[in-house]
């Protein structure tokens, strides 16, 4: 099955960009009259008919819609430092995008060797990514911030409980670390925020900021995971928690 | 902290090959009389002094012996088809290594469009990434060998209850698959073996034949999920249920 992503959704009709437009004309070779399957990035597919093959700007017409489709029943926002090395945070958006995420915040620590970071590769990895893997719905990929404004951020608080988490490695004897996945099996909730540290760590100060507002100290088990295994360990550890 | 892999471990002497002595002594610029940290590969972490600081090949002597340094309460076993593009497969031998597992078998299946694996490159893969992830133990990869004959293999089943799980993704009716998740709760013995099929998934003959010699059939959630991120995703699993 072939997706192909669709930038404007108004009232039957769909319409693809230049480059949709050119892999599903050029490459694949559809013509108008072919029926294609398209997805709007928030969560809905629509079964179309191809009106206009134009390799510039294709259309479809909607023939019938399916909401929430490839959708995952929890709500995932992971804050991750980016990595030294921009692959390795790459194939985390990649990768959580595949098991199930909502939202990915690159996120600043006072530790992050890397203090700039580029949405814009990770933004067209996450729409790949979400295709091949047949959802409907692309990640939000934040711009950068740093833990601080996160850690402060209002939040979706009001649409009800968000579960809020920040996995360190360092020992911190006023606040024991639970295991995340305990953590996880407690929670009746669906609203999920978990936040990874840089290769250096969460500074002392970050850690306890984020306890302050209500983040709950967890680890990722006995392993020495590099940043970004374990921002992927946490995507599945709510995703397995679900299934 | 860094770590060296003996090839040979000795009374009371350590030796590194010459790829290691060339990182310990021409790279690192260790010197007879420093103190080294050394793993043998099979769970041991030897605290030494360097007594030959020869780059072709060092010499230490063992001032302190830690077994299981950096092991998991588990026994894995993964069986898993090697990708097409090699790279796939040997990102999940880095990261399940990461993670914690303990053997990998590169399965040729029935739908496998790779028929021939070689293992050199993912067992240098294993070695950098237990190193990397702070374990003395490297895991073991197997030489490739067919579905049919790993699934008829007598095992390790000597040594205990093994818990065999097979993840394929056609539905099949008389044999509802269960959630890896739910199997695992209730497992209360630490050997596990996974089997993760090729991009084409298992044959129905391969599946079959897998249940009549004690697999069970279990799915990985509702994401469809490429190869090799199945098998980390089994990793994950198996990794989460124990912390």
């Amino acid at each position: 099955m072939e997706l192909f992503y669709a930038y404007q959704v108004e009232g039957s009709m769909c319409r693809l960009d230049a480059e949709e437009s050119t892999h599903c004309v050029k490459v694949l070779r559809h013509r108008a009259g072919d029926t294609v399957d398209i997805i709007d990035g928030l969560g809905t597919l629509y079964h179309c008919r191809l009106t206009l093959d134009s390799p510039k700007g294709a259309e479809a017409q909607i023939l019938e819609t399916t909401a929430n489709w490839g959708s995952h029943p929890y709500h995932l926002t992971i804050g991750c430092c980016p990595t030294k090395n921009n692959d390795r945070f790459e194939w985390f958006v990649e990768k959580a995008t595949e098991i199930g995420v909502d939202r990915i915040v690159p996120l600043i620590g006072d530790h992050s060797e890397r203090k700039i970071y580029k949405t814009e590769r990770a933004l067209r990895i996450a729409l790949s990514a979400t295709k091949q893997s047949l959802k409907a719905r692309i990640p939000v990929i934040d711009e950068p911030v740093s833990v601080k404004d996160f850690i402060n951020e209002p939040h979706n608080q009001a649409e009800g409980e968000v579960l809020k988490l920040i996995a360190y490695c360092f020992e911190d004897e006023t606040h024991p670390r639970q295991s995340i996945m305990d953590v996880l099996r407690e929670f009746k909730g669906r609203d999920v925020t978990v936040l990874i540290g840089p290769e250096g760590d969460f500074s002392k100060e970050e850690a306890h900021n984020a306890m302050t507002t209500g983040y709950i100290p967890v680890h990722l088990g006995p392993s020495r995971l590099r940043t970004e295994t374990a921002a992927v360990t946490a995507a599945e550890a709510v995703y397995l928690n679900f299934i």
